[in-house]
């Protein structure tokens, strides 16, 4: 992190004592230094709105950089900082004032990245699916963006591990507290493994459902797109996705089965009146959220050498019966085509390999019609 | 039908002289009667294009109406016939010239129809959901089209008859053919339960994968949007889909999961260049093919007591331990809120019954905020 500013300690010193998000502390920020706005504060300014709330928490200890948590690599990141992930600042007023972080740098981690969020309570498809898309993006070189719950979350931050790439965990609590416990140990295999923890809330923060709301602005905000999994007809997750959407950011949904809950809210998104784009794997995610040009490597669809017959051989083909042989009049009149034409196009299948003459007529030969071509490159 | 016409007969020789689809004769039969364009077949008219195939089936005795096909009541439609369905003519040249009928009035029952298609392969996810859909579209007064093939079709067929609803099965062979074999009992309840089976092609005629693409056209240009409930990679139901969007009708797919083969067509739909509308279930289907104003009657979402809190409020209680007493001075730090309008917030949620005074502070009423509100009308 930069030097040990006065400016930094005072937005250290904002992050005990206002709500992430606060649009009215935002606009202030916007217009004077921390320094000037934390001593509005202290001096109980009832010009500056809200001033009566932020007092609420004067008197907690200021924290400082000597802590127990910042002893385990947690520096505060601030605008202007080299580390300062710019494409937050699109939050605006919302946009957090400063970030606690731990792990790999945040900026050049959070420049290709997608989210992928979804339903803590999710089925065993869901955490399939997560853990899959994250595995194959991280090893495509794209970082995985989630919250750190259980369910989706941890399947995707798992999935980047195990990809060999980067992950970064946006919490709703302080960066030393381990929410949920049974996550505490996916948290230190985060930070040992070269990925990212980011919160915006002082050490020591407890998490509630409107910081949860919160910090999904970071996920959404941190990312060049959102990936839905797994949501519930009511989901944090489609919060996320609208703050993405607010923000000009594609909103991403796997599908699932209509008789799953757990799919409803992915199926909401994608009929939406601005619908999202369904995603089936990492292809179709960087390409749908990939800078202009990155488009996915897709393997050719199967192309059958029935493909390549004109209307009339195919139809001849299609005419002569599964293994008994046909005259070349049987054929003209099943196929409705005339018997001229018909002994020139059963020659032509002969020599294709898909037809062999018979003592009195003609028998296909099986599956031939259906080999696949190797494509030419 | 109308009255048994040269006309009329000369357009079912036509069904057995040329292959349905065949946009020359559609031509033809566009500048001049079907008479004319018979007497140019059997005059060998080299002017007439493709007139070489078609005499390819001169020898086959013409079919008449005394037939035993026409005694089970099956007729012989064309266009200005009072049941012929107009929404057919929108293919233009290809459009049939003719269709044999039998069961209920087919420009009633096709009137207000969505077609149901997917793969004869399909799984016991897509077999449901296909049943489901059919009885819940009938049950709403929609007929299901489909095309009697096992699978998706059979469910859909079964599961419009289940609702009391109209079925129409459209062939790609004879309409006294039964194919599947397994299926003829399907064809003959369909009868039976007043549904309706059509075909173009002349009676007697076995069927061809040609003549299952041909047929698909006629499927959905009878409806008002195809809905794919399941189809492989490669399926002709995606063949059905693509003419239902080059007539502008809606196409729909119902999603399923990403690991399943069998939903593969249908997320690719979804994906394509014009996305086809995913549906996950009958309200959502009318909604997207049935007339302005035809909308789907759907439930509010549940709206919970803690919806309708204003964000202090809400922060404050979420501050609230979840068993444990709480005092102001508590909550004032916990949620950021000065002690003032803490208290004051407090005894409003209270009087909301969210919150239960106890001797030394407040404690929250479990499950209180959770509650639904019953929408009022």
């Amino acid at each position: 992190m930069g030097g040990v500013t006065d400016e930094r300690r005072a937005r250290m010193r904002l992050s005990q004592l206002v709500e992430p998000g606060d649009e009215r502390l935002g606009a202030a920020l916007a217009a004077s230094s921390a320094c000037a706005v934390l001593a509005r504060i202290e001096g109980n300014d009832r010009t500056l709105p809200g001033v009566e709330h932020y007092r609420a928490r004067l008197g907690l200890a200021p924290i400082g950089l000597d802590e127990a948590w910042a002893v385990g690599g947690v520096r505060y990141l601030m605008p202007g900082d080299g580390e300062w992930p710019t494409q937050l600042d699109h939050l605006g007023n919302a946009a957090p004032w400063g970030l606690f972080v731990t792990g790999a740098e945040l900026r050049v981690a959070a420049a290709r990245s997608v989210a992928i969020v979804g339903a803590r309570a999710a089925t065993q498809y869901g955490l399939h699916v997560a853990s899959d898309l994250a595995t194959d993006l991280a090893t495509r070189g794209w970082a995985v963006v989630s919250g750190g719950a259980y369910g989706i979350d941890a399947a995707a931050h798992r999935g980047a591990l195990a990809g060999g790439g980067n992950t970064i965990a946006a919490l709703a609590f302080g960066i030393d507290v381990a929410y949920p416990r049974g996550n505490a140990s996916l948290f230190a295999r985060i930070r040992a493994e070269g990925g990212t923890l980011v919160s915006e809330f002082a050490p020591g923060s407890t998490p509630t459902k409107p910081r949860f709301l919160m910090r999904n602005r970071i996920i959404a905000a941190l990312t060049r797109g959102t990936l839905v999994v797994e949501a519930a007809y009511r989901s944090g997750a489609l919060n996320t996705a609208a703050v993405a959407r607010r923000l000009g950011r594609p909103v991403l949904v796997v599908p699932g089965p209509v008789t799953s809950a757990q799919s409803v809210g992915c199926h909401r998104l994608a009929r939406g009146d601005e619908p999202a784009r369904l995603v089936t794997d990492a292809s179709e995610v960087i390409e749908d959220v990939g800078l202009i040009g990155e488009l996915a490597d897709r393997p050719d669809p199967l192309r059958r050498v029935r493909d390549s017959l004109d209307p009339v051989s195919l139809r001849i083909l299609e005419a002569m019966p599964a293994e008994s042989v046909a005259t070349v009049a049987d054929l003209s009149v099943a196929a409705g085509v005339e018997v001229g034409s018909t002994g020139g196009v059963l020659l032509r299948l002969v020599a294709a390999g898909l037809v062999r003459e018979a003592p009195a007529g003609f028998v296909r030969v099986p599956g031939a019609a259906d080999a696949v071509v190797r494509p030419q490159r």
